[in-house]
């Protein structure tokens, strides 16, 4: 079984790839549907489990558990039991035995043992900057400056659950076999340059 | 013309990486080539040239910079003259028209106007630590201790001579197209993987 897992940076276009990539190769691709299965088996909206997920609200992590358990503690509390229902569903997805493209979710710390290829996507601000203005509807209209505040924030988040959950640095060239950057690339372009390196990398 | 240029943590392999892509895409190579066009137009000796240029002794830079014109800081202004001396030469090869990969010496930065493919070669430490002792004699034997240290610094001086010439952070993601880790793989079998992403690069 081939597992690629694709860690990325808010706007590199790292989502695209992974689906493009799952598509070329003929692979499951696994993204929001985890999301769903986290829902229905914690019994919870599949929209609330999404905002808890996706990366947000780390923040203030370490103040608000040392604190008094408020509102915000068991919010927290409610995220790492929603983490460890997300670790149980990216396990059974690698237990069906399937080739597939994990997009985000730490998959690569999570499922380290089923040796997956793991990639990591960035490129600079100002290709992540045009791509969040391509991708936004006519009625969200962000300043640049609110865009990178958001940018810098799910980041931050993104490399706060990874340290949670494995203690490593999230977006460390050393963390993962290929980095690539996608600021002078379409993504299309790079698909299939992408999806040699990772069938060279089964087949080595 | 393709001009491909390889940064590279110490034992991460890069050299070895850089020389085989060039055998296979039958590119010309540089690397220390270079040295020696440099020691040749500034009528030093080869030996010499290297040890200064080998990324060595930016450490004390600013400290005897702004300190009495000692013979330290004379080496140091010596060591920029060989620097500019080294672009010059990076620049001749460049203006050849000879497609070509370039190991080390910030050529990435140097020939930005040439757009160059530009890869970053890294490694896990200790993926590192078993190259550096596969590759020294016998004659030569160091403790862990002592090839970290030796690592840590030779990395650190890559990273300030890079800063001093381009003002822009060695082996930051965003720096380079590919990142690539060279830790679960032999060179060998890494190569046709670089290859064809590079050449996806080239006719994208």
């Amino acid at each position: 079984m081939k597992i690629i897992t694709i860690s990325r940076e808010f706007g590199s276009g790292g989502r695209e790839l992974g689906k493009r990539l799952a598509d070329r190769l003929g692979y499951d691709y696994y993204d929001s549907e985890i999301i769903s299965a986290v829902a229905k088996n914690s019994g919870l909206d599949a929209r609330y489990v999404e905002t808890q997920l996706n990366e947000h609200g780390w923040r203030n992590f370490p103040v608000t558990f040392r604190g008094t358990l408020g509102s915000s503690a068991y919010m927290q509390a409610n995220k790492v039991q929603l983490l460890i229902e997300q670790k149980k569903v990216i396990e059974e997805i690698a237990s069906l035995g399937k080739d597939c493209v994990i997009v985000g979710r730490n998959a690569d710390v999570l499922l380290r043992d089923y040796h997956p290829f793991t990639i990591f996507v960035c490129a600079e601000t100002e290709a992540k900057l045009r791509r969040c203005r391509e991708r936004a509807s006519e009625k969200e209209s962000f300043t640049n400056k609110e865009l990178l505040r958001q940018m810098k924030e799910i980041d931050k988040s993104r490399a706060r659950t990874r340290e949670i959950l494995s203690g490593s640095a999230w977006g460390d060239r050393a963390s993962y076999h290929l980095t690539v950057n996608t600021s002078d690339w379409g993504i299309k372009a790079l698909v299939p340059a992408v999806a040699d390196f990772a069938t060279a990398w089964f087949s080595k």
